[in-house]
């Protein structure tokens, strides 16, 4: 195993501190445990499978993705799989059938012809495939409608062989990371009626929901506000980042993940220039203020502002800062939304408990569906 | 080689048409000649050793790179490299003073740092680098802010052994695609006065100023209002993208790139779901309209808007279109910034002059410094 300092890390490198990692997965697998959730970590985080397997160890259950490509690759640390994602074309679908034909894997759907198109797929594979069927509960992206097409789309599912009814799915994208848990109680609690409602009608047509399944990290420790969830499925929870940090979800010092940039320019008065442009830490802006949010945080400069990124340059205005950054310097940043950062990288370094520095493959990046 | 149809590529699927590519480099290499400026495309656009080749054929003078990882890939294609990044950091600094050993390479520097750095790494290496002179000409990222600063900075490379000045850099990146070349000739020949100001100053000081290398796909066809460039260093105009299009700088015919996703959901109302969300066509926005263009166009629908992107869903309002997407459905996105979608895919797909579809490796991506 190459082991290295912090200081022979060619840059930018993003270094992820194992210690914290720790701390994140054991407070929520806590939580779970406490509230009688199960954990299906989100793997997009990560597309780690050692960090999967640190999840599993921490208790969870199994794990989720977006894409049956990294379905194909989280085998390796789990037999038990959500497709978090409505499969309802011929490429994905007979991958995820043929997947299903050695470990559990449940797919997401919102549409009667996901289902036919699956149910092609696993008849053709000879397997069977769990469905979880995705309600809309506020975000507005996927997820039916109302209870009634939620109860057609279950019993349509039902009657199909190699498909099998395993109950409900919802993304709550719409609860953002904010100080203000009364709001995401009150939201939880209006979602667990709706569940509730939908639940009651699928028993009457002798539907048994069996899974619930929700969650995220903003809304994560609020869980327990929607009893009727069985498990959730939180991603960027195992290294946080400035979306998390800076509304207050979690202090600072829970954000695992840190860019180490070099200063390569400071020609513009008030300016200095790093080396991680959009290609690094991409454009996604800060969710609780888009407009004047900036790209990233340097917790050295806590005044210093990344105000424009070309693709491998990061414009950091530094014309608050007391103390300023010098040409050569490295400096460390938190991006403001870690999960795509992380799918730039072959590799990330991870710095361990006993403060050696290695290499780790973002095993899952990559894959394009 | 792998030949498919169209239809048989799973989504997303960046599909390139060479016959468009191939117009693109013409028209452009055909501007060069007629006005005597060299061609120095920049590769971050396409980051393939195949596409450089082919801009080389159409009389490309060397290429342009943003990184060193990306010098060592290119200098199979050519031995005529500019780094267009200040390299001064030991880890660059080292591998360009390397492959300096080999090829002819340039690094723009905005810094007496970059200047020592890179004669010591150039020293250890036995090699020499040429060096050109970054000045700000507008868009404030890097570059030196006067003359006395640049002929300061010349004079220091100069005196080095293993440097050699070459001449002035500079990236006019203020000067955005819109359709109005009036702007764009009066902010060219004001950045003419102020190069020629500077050769002057240069030529007093007995440095002569063999190249001056600027040049952007927006800015690309009025390079003749500033006679005293060399070179230009355009890479978008490969492919173009909806940044260029949008705005008129090119008809949308000439946009080489397009996305081919399928729709995934249709269950939110006026509102459909395709299969690429900020993983793949990233988080960039319109440079026109940040606030309402969206990410990216639909060219088969065109009052289609892609309003939202989760990192692998991308919401799509068809509320305007009078015929609508269907579930199921492979649609095209023309991309509103190609060059940092290219850099997520491993491999993309190039559509033949004979209509043969053939994968394409993205050598170049994945290179992080």
């Amino acid at each position: 195993m190459e082991t290295k300092t912090e200081n022979q890390l060619p840059t930018p490198a993003m270094l992820i501190d194992l210690k914290i990692v720790e701390r994140n997965l054991a407070k929520l697998a806590d939580y779970c445990r406490t509230h009688n959730l199960k954990l299906r970590p989100h793997t997009k985080t990560h597309k780690s499978i050692a960090m999967a397997k640190r999840q599993l160890a921490h208790g969870a259950t199994g794990l989720t993705v977006a894409k049956i490509g990294e379905a194909e690759v989280m085998r390796e640390a789990s037999s038990d799989l959500l497709l978090a994602y409505p499969a309802l074309d011929a490429f994905r679908s007979n991958r995820v059938a043929e997947l299903a034909r050695e470990c559990t894997i449940r797919v997401a759907i919102d549409s009667p012809l996901a289902a036919d198109v699956l149910q092609d797929a696993a008849k053709r594979a000879g397997s069977k495939i769990g469905i979880l069927v995705d309600l809309d509960m506020g975000f507005h992206r996927t997820g039916l409608q109302d209870t009634a097409s939620a109860i057609a789309l279950a019993q349509d599912v039902s009657k199909k062989p190699n498909l099998r009814f395993d109950g409900l799915f919802f993304y709550p994208g719409h609860l953002k990371a904010k100080p203000d848990p009364d709001a995401h109680k009150i939201a939880m609690t209006e979602m667990g009626a709706k569940l509730s409602e939908t639940i009651d009608a699928l028993a009457k047509a002798c539907l048994q929901t069996s899974i619930v399944s929700g969650g995220s990290t903003p809304a994560g420790y609020q869980s327990h506000f929607t009893p009727e969830l069985t498990e959730i499925r939180p991603g960027t929870y195992i290294y946080n980042d400035w979306n998390c940090a800076a509304p207050g979800l979690v202090p600072i010092e829970d954000c695992a993940a840190h860019l180490i940039c070099t200063v390569i320019s400071d020609a513009v008065p008030n300016k200095v220039v790093i080396d991680a442009g959009s290609k690094t830490l991409t454009s996604d802006r800060l969710g609780m203020d888009p407009e004047h949010g900036g790209f990233g945080h340097l917790p050295d400069y806590p005044e210093a502002k990344i105000v424009r990124l070309s693709e491998e340059h990061g414009e950091v205005d530094i014309s608050q800062c007391a103390r300023r950054p010098k040409l050569g310097e490295r400096v460390r940043v938190i991006p403001n939304h870690i999960c795509p950062c992380i799918n730039l990288q072959d590799q990330v370094w991870v710095k361990t408990e006993e403060g050696a520095i290695e290499p780790l493959r973002v095993d899952a990046r990559g894959k394009l569906n």
